[in-house]
C-alpha cells in the first residue's frame, strides 16, 4: 500500500485510472497522426509490432478484453472463467486500414468503454469481486482495471521505443547514453 | 543503412526528425496536463525522476544542449569541444513551478528550437560536419540531431514507465504479462 511519502506506488483509484485511460487516444494522436507511413510501419524486427499494429491491438483489447471481462466478473464471478484472447486478431482487423481511421476508431471505442465504466457505478466492494483468468487464476476487478491502465502505458512505451530504435545507427556514439536504444529487445 | 525492406532502421531525414520533435509538447500535454499532482510527482524510487522532472529536463536540454551544440559544430567544428551539460540544473530551474507552466514553456522553447533549425537551412554536407563531445569524442551534426529525436522518445518512454509502475502492486498476477512493470529499473 502506498503511504503519503511513497512516490513509487499509487493505490488504485477509479477516477484516476479513468483520467489516464481517457488520455490515451489523444496521446497516440499527438505522437503518430501525420507521421510518414514508413515510421508508422516501422518495427523492432522479426514478428515485433509496428505503431500501426499497436493502435489496432488497443482497439481490439478495448472490444474484447477489458470491459467484456469486467462484465464477466460482475455477472458470473469465478464461475465463468474469462474467454481466451486472440492476440493476433488485430492483424486481420486492421488489414487495408489507414492509421488515421484506426486512431479515429480507437478514440470512439475508448470513449464507449469509459462510458460503460461510468454506467456501472462501481463501488469499492465491486472492485474486490473476483474472476477466473484462464492462465493466471483468481484476479479481482480492481486488478483488471489497474492492468488496463498499465497496458495502455506499456504500449505507449513500446511505440516510443519502436520509433527511437529506428535511429539506433544514426545516433552514433550517443547510443551509449540512450537507454531506449541501448537495451536489447526482450 | 536502411534498405527498402528493412523496417527496423530509418535513415536520418531532417524533415522527419523535425516532424517527430515538433510533436513532443502536444504528446506530453496529452499524457500529463490535468493529471493529479501525485501522479505528476510520482517516480521510480531513490533519485529517479518524476514526470515533472522530465518536462523540466526537456526544457533545459532544448536551452543548453541541442541547438547550442549544433551552433558550436557549425561555427567551430572540432576546434571547440561542447560545454559539459549540467544534468541536474532543471531541479533548481523548476523549483516552485507548476506542471502547466512547464508544459507551456516547453511548447514555446521547442517551437523556438525548431524555428532555429529551419533558419539554418542545413544541407547534407552540413549534417556531416563534426564536433567534439567531451566524453564521446568526434560526433557529427547528423548524430546530434538524431540523438535529439531519440532523447525525446527515451523520456516519453520514461514517463510511461514511471506512471505504469505506480500500479506494480495493483495489477496483481498480471504483473507477469506487463513488460513495463516486470523489468527491473536499470
Amino acid at each position: 500500500m502506498a503511504t503519503q511519502a511513497d512516490r513509487t506506488r499509487r493505490p488504485f483509484v477509479l477516477e484516476e485510472a479513468v483520467a489516464i485511460l481517457s488520455r490515451t487516444p489523444a496521446t497516440l494522436d499527438a505522437v503518430l497522426r501525420g507521421l510518414p507511413d514508413d515510421w508508422i510501419r516501422a518495427h523492432e524486427g522479426d514478428t515485433t509490432w509496428s505503431s500501426f499494429d499497436v493502435v489496432a491491438h488497443l482497439i481490439n483489447t478495448d472490444r474484447t478484453n477489458w470491459m467484456p471481462r469486467a462484465r464477466i466478473i460482475l455477472d458470473y464471478g469465478e464461475a465463468r472463467p474469462f474467454d481466451e484472447l486472440n492476440r493476433s486478431a488485430h492483424f486481420v482487423e486492421s488489414r487495408g486500414r489507414t492509421l488515421v481511421s484506426l486512431l479515429d476508431e480507437f478514440a470512439s471505442v475508448r470513449q464507449n468503454s469509459l462510458r460503460d465504466v461510468a454506467t456501472l457505478r462501481l463501488t469499492e466492494s465491486d472492485l474486490e469481486r473476483r474472476g477466473g483468468h484462464p492462465a493466471l487464476g483468481v484476479v479481482t476487478l480492481r486488478q483488471l482495471l489497474a492492468t488496463w491502465v498499465a497496458h495502455d502505458l506499456d504500449h505507449l512505451m513500446q511505440i516510443s521505443r519502436v520509433l527511437a530504435r529506428q535511429y539506433s545507427d544514426e545516433v552514433g556514439p550517443w547510443r551509449a547514453y540512450l537507454r531506449i536504444i541501448r537495451e536489447a529487445h526482450g
